[in-house]
């Protein structure tokens, strides 16, 4: 023990000089225990000390971590920073001066002018051409399953970003910003080497495998190319439409960035000019009265969004009686608002819209917009029409989608598919009436067919194995299986099988004749309806997709090694099968969450569970840290005020 | 020692059971001291295994604080949320009603509708009037000094928000966002529980202490009122000015958010149209091709930004083609940029400027500008005009303001103020020739009188001591000081008291007679220069204008319960003095910093301190958590390439 004499003596020392206290006491001092041997001082528990040093220990630890991610941004700076400058870079003359051809005569671009600039690109120039046309979901769903290496991949899209839709609302109020929602489709077509061409797609050759593409030159006007393709990806999506209902030019919408920011706008110029010394009662009332036309995610999340903002930001911020004149009124044409979920969603969200004072009107149309009203019609308990006005200087027009115009166009060239609202395309994803395998449509653009009948022959031909003309129910089971394969929608319809069979036997034979079977198969395809026209349809459509482009490019690689024929698309996938995740909705500081079988609502709790699930689904690790960002600056200094 | 026994045998039997180790070894063992006494296996010093163990730390400390403010933003926000509700919010007749009169019988508004919203607002409503016009540095300035309780505050401004102008052109590249460089005025004159008017001055009717204010009407159209007010702070700034170079409408500016917006989409156009198949060469080199106009602290970092984007994004997100034909040019009158620095600075920027390949232009003159091209003029050996042409798509014009219409309005009706380039204020920064402490004037839009000459008959009789209408060396001292007391600019011309009275001393009869000091007056005078134009001088007035405003209301309030006079400027507060606390620019990851005396010029450390700087200068802590984070994202996934 002699090391540690002189440390016990340093102790000593700087205790007080009078007392010696032990270095290892023997039983805790107790203050009754009075003895000659001195005790040291105890050191009384205090609390609050307790408290401050593990709140010290917080935040050295945040500091600590700070300056380890600090530090590792400054080295990632350091060694990011080029000095490198591209020099003579390799393009074909090819690409400087395109050539001319097809029935218009126009430029086709059979080299792109980054096709030669590197090695990788160099490598992929020789590859099959995959154009994709679009720069939604489904396009980024289709990006987000191929492989570098497969593919010669170019992006044909009028936008050079992608937009996370769902969070629109948000962005409308100045939650998040609207910035956090969009990712340029260069960085997600970086990782596949691909090329990017922002333009408009109007037309299609099918016989020479031509897309035309409609690009702007810098007076404002435009140009059009063709550019060659051998598998094509339709991923244009839907436009806004308007239901015939006059006015609505007056009406906004929430279909993209440049939308949400107008939104934005008019409400923040609406609060400012009702702060005004200027402005009348009247007009004050009207300028603060919200209006949206449609119960659906879309004008129930904005609807939520605005009395958040009224809440939180406008309490504090703007002179209260901004705050009293308030009224935000959602029309409804079906009887409950987020009909397309469970019951006891719709409920829940209606009461707490009810406790908000949101003004909720269902069952009634909307008849008229204009600059300073809006009109609609309810009826009343004899079945009479009234009609109703509200002022106001703010419309949402939430409902309705229309064809893009490029979607008519190819359903116009397309046999058997004029006046359709949508590509008809097959259980796999191809567009039908095509050349089969080089065409693909999904989306909003795209409609799986659900017609079982046509499929008739194809179906008795496989299933009456004695060929006896009739179907026996051993026979039945074979054809259940095999409309299940085409038509995966059909599943959940063929679950009973037995109760089917002898449903439709008319005559108790034990057997389906064929004139039996056919009212069978019509009355299935009316009950399949179409998938609806959401981003989690278009996501898992364009992933499916991806996946199979590369299963079709890998097999069709060892096909000609071996001088085999290329494979088909039901050799390699089987077809598509749309799996319903579960729906979600915020409605203001609650969150709703409809799983198929079970439904979820609550407060603070489902609002983080939503937001985590839209911060998982964001595109790229970067959107990711935007939001987060912002969810963070938002709860901590409120909402951004400024009109920009 | 008997309760270290058990600890003792308790180590023992964790370890192995064959060898005991004594508990406090008394020499460190070295391996070659072999021994009967068996040691315990030393651990092997793993280098990894420390880097690995203290990354860990540093991981699970970030993963802790992380977590501690999640929880604490958690509990924020379950605190916040509030049901409150603003029902029958009180407010003034008066207010909704507002009477009219003046010289316009426009409505006066006496009250706002927010004076009697709450107990703060209602006290406040009595105190005098306090109107701010403007919302950029100068008003930030007063709205930081003032002290809550002293005045009825209203700002006055045309954009609902103040714009860290610094950063504007790193906004105008993507590197930071738009939103990160704007603070809403609401939030940062809710501290003083202040009101704010969106609105642009128009007039001014100083006899009855009426501003005529002129507002939007929600359809388009303009309505004007007047506000009173006691006191009157002019902070409207300049607007751009076009020197009288024809085509001016085809370039770029760079002062407000609006300008950096339509430049960032221009660059973006740029890029993308120069990407695609349908350019010719020619056309891609003029698309690729930046001017800008300008070589001082704007230009040169919008050049170097445009600089680092290409070097950064540019490379590895679009064709290399678009890096190799990029052209850069900054045209400069003066023959260095960066002039207004020091020497050393200037050639610094120079040299980096020649390195990164950016085409220096100095001593010339742009002569005209169109769609396409940009016209300038050098001079030759002999003196002959030589013309240059550049094919551009983009030209910032970055020198030059002009007089803002208010203050041109304000110059007209004040006596003796027409023909001025801005208002003229006194060392006080009160208007000459307004109700003297009725209104200031600071930064762009006021001028701080440097007339000596002017006192001359005040500063004679205050010196001449002796009354000989001759001022000895003595009295010259007194001089010295008096006119250091009233024009504080002049300091820094009157260092050399002995010296500059030898040189005037004509007659060397050590007097300076009336008609020797006239001279050296006028002399004085003309060395003195303005101010300069920059965020610096306004946001220094601004805090001395508030200052001085809190402490004339609170002598003000003692005077009144002492039943005397109010106080004036001079009692209350030493004459306005400029401090520059150096000047930094950005120019391609380094900067130059110009501290008086010091010039620090260097890499990346630096623009690291530039950052800081600039970071610590933000009006907010919102903003400061904003542009932190645009600086992270960008750092380490690369700027937005999206065209919004």
């Amino acid at each position: 023990m002699s090391t540690l004499r002189p440390v016990a003596g340093l102790a000593g020392r700087l205790s007080s000089s009078v007392i010696k206290p032990p270095l290892f006491p023997r039983y805790p001092r107790f203050p009754h225990f009075s003895s000659t041997l001195s005790t040291p001082p105890r050191r009384p528990f205090h609390r609050t000390r307790l408290v401050a040093r593990y709140a010290a220990y917080a935040c050295l630890s945040t500091a600590f971590g700070v300056f380890v991610i600090g530090t590792g941004i400054l080295l990632h700076d350091a060694f990011t920073y080029t000095e490198k400058h591209a020099n003579r870079v390799p393009i074909s003359p090819l690409a400087l001066h395109p050539e001319s051809g097809g029935p218009k005569n126009l430029p086709i671009v059979r080299v792109l002018v980054d096709d030669e600039e590197d090695e990788e690109n160099a490598r992929l120039a020789d590859k099959p051409k995959l154009v994709i046309i679009g720069g939604g979901w489904g396009a980024m769903g289709v990006l987000d399953t191929l492989h570098v290496g497969d593919y010669h991949v170019t992006v044909v899209s009028s936008e050079t970003f992608t937009t996370f839709t769902p969070l629109l609302p948000s962005a409308a109020v100045g939650t998040v910003q609207v910035r956090s929602l969009v990712e340029p489709i260069r960085k997600i077509i970086a990782r596949l080497h691909g090329h990017f061409v922002q333009g408009k797609a109007v037309d299609l050759v099918m016989s020479e495998r031509l897309l035309e593409v409609e690009t702007k030159t810098y007076d404002g006007g435009t140009t059009n190319v063709y550019i060659p393709y051998d598998k094509l990806v339709i991923a244009v999506g839907s436009t806004s439409s308007t239901h015939g209902v006059p006015g609505l030019e007056n009406c906004f919408q929430l279909k993209t960035i440049a939308d949400a920011q107008a939104i934005r706008r008019r409400i923040m110029d609406n609060f400012e000019m009702a702060s005004l010394p200027t402005i009348s009662p009247e007009e004050r009332k009207r300028l603060l009265s919200f209006v949206i036309c449609g119960g659906g995610p879309t004008g129930v999340e904005t609807a939520a969004e605005i009395d958040d903002f009224c809440q939180e930001d406008i309490m504090r911020y703007f002179p209260k009686i901004c705050r009293e004149e308030v009224s935000i009124h959602v029309i409804q044409s079906r009887e409950h608002i987020l009909n397309t979920y469970s019951e006891a969603i719709s409920k829940y969200a209606e009461r707490k819209f009810k406790r908000d004072g949101v003004n909720l009107v269902t069952s009634a149309r909307v008849s008229a917009v204009d600059k300073e009203t809006v009109t609609y019609t309810t009826k009343d308990r004899d079945g009479k029409t009234v009609k109703h006005v509200i002022p106001t200087n703010f419309v949402l027009w939430s409902t309705g989608i229309a064809m893009n115009p490029f979607t008519k166009r190819v359903t116009d060239i397309l046999p058997n598919q004029v006046h359709k609202k949508a590509i008809v395309v097959d259980a796999h994803l191809r567009v039908k009436g095509a050349p089969l395998g080089d065409i693909y449509a999904l989306g909003d653009s795209a409609t799986v067919e659900t017609s079982v009948v046509s499929h008739f022959m194809d179906l008795v031909e496989e299933a009456d194995k004695d060929n006896n003309g009739k179907i026996n129910f051993e026979e039945w089971k074979i054809m259940v299986k095999r409309i299940k394969a085409r038509i995966p929608m059909a599943e959940d319809h063929l679950i009973e099988v037995r109760a089917l069979f002898d449903m439709y036997d008319k005559d108790m034979d034990n057997n389906l004749s064929l004139n039996e079977l056919v009212p069978l198969l019509q009355d299935l395809e009316k009950r399949l309806t179409a998938l609806p026209a959401t981003a989690q349809v278009a996501s898992q459509q364009g992933k499916y997709i991806g996946k199979k482009l590369h299963k079709l490019a890998r097999r069709s690689q060892a096909a000609q090694l071996n001088n085999m024929r290329p494979p088909n698309d039901e050799e390699v996938c089987k077809p598509f099968r749309y799996l319903h995740l579960g729906s979600l909705a915020y409605i203001g500081n609650a969150a709703v969450f409809d799983l198929g079988g079970y439904s979820l609502m609550g407060g603070l709790a489902a609002m983080y569970a939503w937001r985590s699930i839209y911060w998982n689904e964001q595109v790229s690790a970067r959107t990711r840290g935007l939001l987060m960002t912002d969810w963070i600056i938002r709860g901590v200094w409120g909402r951004d005020l400024s009109r920009l």
